[in-house]
């Protein structure tokens, strides 16, 4: 459904046939895994089983000792570090505790940690080499919850000040940041407000869940070049990482992307590449490892879980006119968590005219997070748009009309103070009120209807591209944006859109880190935006040179030519004419090829708004929360390809539906997570969801040439919430906490026997 | 020793250490036969067992039934195709010949000639299928010898008119092609001349002889993508072939290079990369083919033999007046030998007034040449050089100072007409007299000194490259041209000269077809000039860019600064500067990266001249030849790294030295080569030479921005003159034909028992 109107393209907005799919599903795609060199030794590691306990000594002499095991580290291998690189991707923190992540030094802080690891002429001789060195640990408590993490009394973490809780002394603990937000008169707000909501919630860490675990290979000349293949979202962002904790310089390092099987954020930071790489210094040979599904679980970046508690007013006539928030996000064992995301992303999709949010980023034993598709807005989505809902009860308003009633619009202050441009909240909004779904009654008795709101920023940062043509009239894009969403497709649209060609007639390949130009990280849905930004760039460029060869060859100045529906053609005289195709043939026949490039800086990044509505039946008998139909409107700016958009938007909302129903790091007092598999570790199947209306608004970015937001992030922000306001309005009864699994529902609405 | 002046250089002229050197010296370098894919096939191939023989039936059910071969391939498999394309690489010839080249149709035409291939889950069960596989043959008289195919009566390989023999009616003859180079009047030429010299020469078919064997791997896809690994000299060459072959788009096709073992011109044709990506498509499997030594060398492209006949006269005092030459070149099977360049060199190094020379192209009942080193000047200067230093002997002048009395110079006339620009045969020639090789006496009864000049064109042709800068102020290099002669270097060193920084700031990679913008094939000494042409062009695409960046920087026009000494400097305020390293770290904070881009066709080639001195011992006893001692002149234009242009000239000369004495394509009757191994195929080893004195001689080519010349051929074109001459001096006997084996020097000089 389209809302608003936008240019008539001729490519874009079409479904054209992946270019990667053929190589995915006969199996000849290449992921890390798949990797073999000549004399490869296999690499595994060795993981802390304490969540905190001082590492006193390490002896890996009788794993040296034993026959085909070629080398052993541990932290001591590692340099001494600068705190900071300017290249994180999209993780917060410092490279020092990067690097501390990735091989523990003094202390373990999580069961799962790394604190050695071997590489052996086999997998079997590793494992059976890690099973023979002697870690000494002095165990100390462990502290796994954010709220006991920042008592006072809490086992602390680091030594090192981290921050200051508000109104408390500066002394140590496990707070590592305060950040806070105001405008406003709050006081003034609440004493308009006819009515008030006080709620707290709690979240609990979920990962990921992409299908192909972390998988990395690595070789170190001895002239000092290192190269790292790795499965990745940002190749460039490894380089960089690698490089910083291994003290190289960063053109030493070569990263070639594998082919990726998901990553949503969690293929962002470095786990094993440097491990490998200095085992491969170590042994003078190519080194792989690879982790099984718990260490995936245990020892990469899943995100946080939460505590945060909402205080909100609004007019009997449902104007909303003071929103108090407290956030607390877990960050694992390391600084880092995405919390300020989730301060500033909860209240975008409302006009709130006074405001104070105050965001706690907070140590304690677990994982260190990593980014997880809009990274801290699903967790605060889930307590705001609860809130919004019952102030809507409250009023006695419809909960569309009374968001659409506080949508943010144009001129609306966005988050971070600036005015949004052209948003498409309220036509999303309009579109959910409007569907088939909302329209059609819901009946049953613990049946329930819910939406829910969200928003994400979408990212711009650093693309580049290089595009060049064959004798055959298609042409090459070279991309260094790892593609985890169909962004070879999407970006060779854009550039068929610019040259006037199809989009079979691009070939778009994603290379390594030395033969492209720097290429931030794949996240926060900015390559469809910024590398499509470089590639219209590139486009361009090409036609002027188009035009500029066309010239010579017509006898025309190429004043007197323009470029017009795939072809050169003359201003004045319709028969002078050369098509793109015919251009290319004659370029080949008579001189230097044609390479255009496309550098950019992302800026004019457009927001991203979505209203999902959800139906829900809970079974009073076991608790369990059915999903029964799922309508999802987004505001994509432009969809370039709009199946990949019903795809991004699909996924973005299973996963929320996971996260929502049965997903959470389940652990036991000492720490240890108890489901750290895919047979514990509870996640959508196909049977759990019904197919998910994908309702497409499209209110162009002007801040791009094709009118392109992100479409990746938003989807997975409003289920949790949407599905709590429909189990809420099946059952009476408000879900707090995440996950609501059967267990929960039981507890909460029909009691636990 | 350098005798022009040139200009002052900071990285050309050094010696930098090679950029591929530790991955070679390592074993981390990927070769051909180095691919491994998941699900791989191992493919082998079945050769024509006679050297002319129909092909009656292929029967390869037996094959099929057998365990474990997946599919067979025949001439039947292979599409009709379009007789020519544009992009042959260094060989001549029609497509159409190619792919019946590649896989025989009706006929086998040379023994080694491929007639089936199959492809099977092991080496071994595709080695045990081939013998399964019955092909019934009619055997044909063959012929062998170049004289004896161009007879009326001579067995025919083509029912197709190829060519007329001047003179004789246009009836089908093996004479593929006739040119004919006059100037002067010929009579009026001869009538000056007071001595007159007559002969006539033969060489034997030589091998290349790169260690390397040839491999490719290929997957097709079932969308119709084709992917080739291959070691070969030019990827997009072999992409245009293959393309052609398998009657595909040339952008379906996608030809991944992998290191290469030597190639000298021997790599320029496709053989298995057709065969094995029918078989992938029939299989559904990737495929890999290696050759043995024996199908190097009765299946690939060696180069022609050749008989040649020159007459030539000059007065008293020492002017050439007239020569007319008759060359006749082996092409093997099908058209395509390289007796026109044979033709146009061997007269270049002289001011000749009054010349006619016939080339003639002909078909035998061998393989099928290829290009090798100076593709068909070693054979004429053979012949030509020879007469020469008759006329010198018979004029009693110095055979140097003969060579320099009638040397070509600037203006002279140049092969095809045009007059030469600066060159530099005549430095050659008085560096080569002031050596203190040639003012040393040689003594001994049966030693000599020989010397010879030699010319070759070089070659510009269609290069393209990418460069893009990293944060800590280097530089990735991104070609498209195979090094098979240290061009990474070569053109890392241009860049590095460009941008004003180190050679090791440079980083470059050789990357595939879809990844860099159309390359011709590395030959003919192309790519230090027109590759670095595409660098220089680059490197100031890229400090025009750095330029602006740093205004804005500065906040300074652009105008107000120059990129000088490796850094943006105001032109009027010196302290305000930046540094390219401080650009590159500026830039990476700051923005879009910068990537620059040069496509050139490779106008403004200088021709390079050639002057070598020998020095031999003859055995009478055993008729071996040992060289004593060797000098190489050579102008180089500009020495980009003189250690490998050392390398080049020695490398040249080796070969030459192998070709003189040793090497030749050695048949029985029916047509099969008995030493097709290299126990019996004699190059030189280490033991066999001594070390070369390479003299570097630079008069810059002003056609290049640096004053390159390509360096890699015209060493190998005087080593077989030198080297006659010289054993002619130490026995008083000319050696008319190829190879100066012992067997062949007792026969003619003392006396075979």
């Amino acid at each position: 459904m389209v809302i608003e109107e936008r240019k008539t393209y001729r490519v874009i907005g079409t479904r054209p046939i992946r270019h990667d799919g053929i190589d995915k599903v006969t199996g000849r795609a290449q992921y890390g895994a798949d990797i073999r060199l000549s004399g490869m030794l296999h690499a595994r590691t060795l993981r802390s089983p304490h969540a905190h306990a001082l590492i006193k000594s390490i002896d890996a002499s009788k794993a040296l000792a034993l026959p085909g095991v070629k080398a052993v580290v541990t932290g001591a291998d590692f340099p001494e570090v600068a705190d900071s690189i300017e290249d994180m991707g999209e993780a917060e923190g410092s490279l020092r505790d990067l690097s501390a992540n990735v091989m523990a030094r003094d202390k373990a802080l999580y069961r799962g940690h790394a604190v050695a690891a071997v590489a052996a002429t086999s997998v079997h001789v590793a494992l059976e080499a890690l099973a023979l060195i002697e870690v000494d640990y002095e165990v100390l408590p462990a502290v796994l919850d954010v709220r006991d993490a920042m008592r006072s009394d809490a086992p602390l973490l680091h030594e090192r000040k981290t921050a200051s809780i508000a109104g408390e002394s500066e002394k140590p603990s496990n707070v590592a940041k305060h950040d806070q937000f105001a405008w406003g008169d709050l006081e003034d707000g609440f004493g308009q407000a006819e009515v008030v909501v006080e709620r707290e919630f709690t979240t609990e860490m979920v990962h990921q869940g992409y299908i192909e675990p972390h998988a990395s290979t690595a070789t170190w000349n001895s002239d000092g070049q290192i190269t790292i293949w790795t499965s990745t979202q940002g190749a460039f962002t490894i380089r960089s990482q690698a490089s910083g904790i291994l003290a190289q310089p960063i053109s030493r390092v070569k990263v070639i992307p594998t082919e990726i099987g998901g990553g949503f954020g969690g293929k962002t930071l470095v786990y094993m590449e440097p491990v490998a790489a200095i085992l491969a210094r170590k042994s003078g040979r190519p080194v792989k490892m690879q982790m099984d599904r718990t260490e995936v679980f245990e020892g990469t970046g899943p995100t946080s879980g939460s505590y945060i508690r909402i205080k909100a007013g609004a007019t009997k006539d449902g104007k909303l006119t003071a929103v108090q928030s407290y956030l607390a996000y877990e960050a694992g064992a390391y600084p880092g968590s995405p919390v300020t995301a989730g301060a500033m992303t909860h209240v975008a999709p409302y006009d709130i005219p006074n405001c104070l949010i105050d965001a706690y980023d907070v140590v304690v034993n677990k994982p260190k997070v990593a980014a997880y598709r809009a990274p801290g807005a699903p967790a605060a989505a889930f307590a705001m748009e609860q809130v919004i809902d019952e102030l809507a009860e409250k009023v006695g308003s419809d909960p569309l009309q009374f968001r659409l009633l506080n949508s943010s619009k144009e001129g609306t202050r966005g988050p971070g103070g600036r005015p949004f441009k052209a948003i498409g909240h309220e036509q999303c909004l309009r579109a959910a009120f409007e569907s088939e779904h909302y329209k059609s009654p819901l009946e049953g008795p613990t049946r329930g209807r819910g939406v829910a709101s969200g928003f994400w920023f979408n990212a711009g940062m650093r693309s580049s591209v290089t595009v060049s043509i064959n004798p055959d009239g298609t042409v090459n894009l070279i991309e260094g944006s790892t593609d985890i969403g169909g962004t070879r497709t999407s970006l060779a649209m854009q550039l068929a859109e610019t040259l006037g060609i199809t989009a079979e007639d691009v070939k778009p390949t994603v290379v390594d880190t030395d033969s492209v130009g720097y290429n931030d990280v794949t996240g926060g849905s900015r390559v469809t935006f910024a590398s499509g930004m470089a590639v219209y760039e590139a486009g361009m460029d090409m036609r002027r040179q188009l035009i500029a060869r066309a010239a010579e060859l017509m006898g025309a100045e190429a004043e007197e030519l323009e470029y017009r529906d795939g072809a050169v053609v003359h201003k004045t005289d319709e028969s002078k004419r050369y098509s793109f195709k015919q251009l290319c043939e004659r370029i080949f026949e008579r001189g230097a090829t044609v390479v255009a490039t496309g550098s950019v800086v992302g800026r004019g990044v457009g927001g991203a708004f979505a209203t999902h509505v959800v139906d829900v039946e809970v079974d009073p008998e076991t608790g369990k929360v059915d999903i029964l139909r799922y309508t999802a409107t987004q505001d994509v700016g432009t969809a370039i390809h709009p199946a990949y958009v019903e795809g991004q938007i699909q996924g973005g909302v299973v996963q929320g539906i996971g996260w929502a129903l049965n997903e959470e790091y389940y652990y036991n007092e000492p720490g240890q997570m108890l489901n750290a598999s895919f047979l514990d570790y509870r996640m959508p199947t196909s049977l759990d969801v019904p197919m998910i209306d994908a309702v497409i608004v499209e209110v162009p970015n002007p801040g791009h040439p094709y009118g392109v937001r992100g479409v990746g992030e938003v989807p997975i922000v409003p289920p949790l919430a949407a599905i709590a306001n429909a189990v809420y309005r099946a059952t009476g009864v408000r879900q707090q906490k995440l996950p609501m699994s059967p267990r929960r529902i039981l507890e909460t609405t029909f009691g636990l026997e």
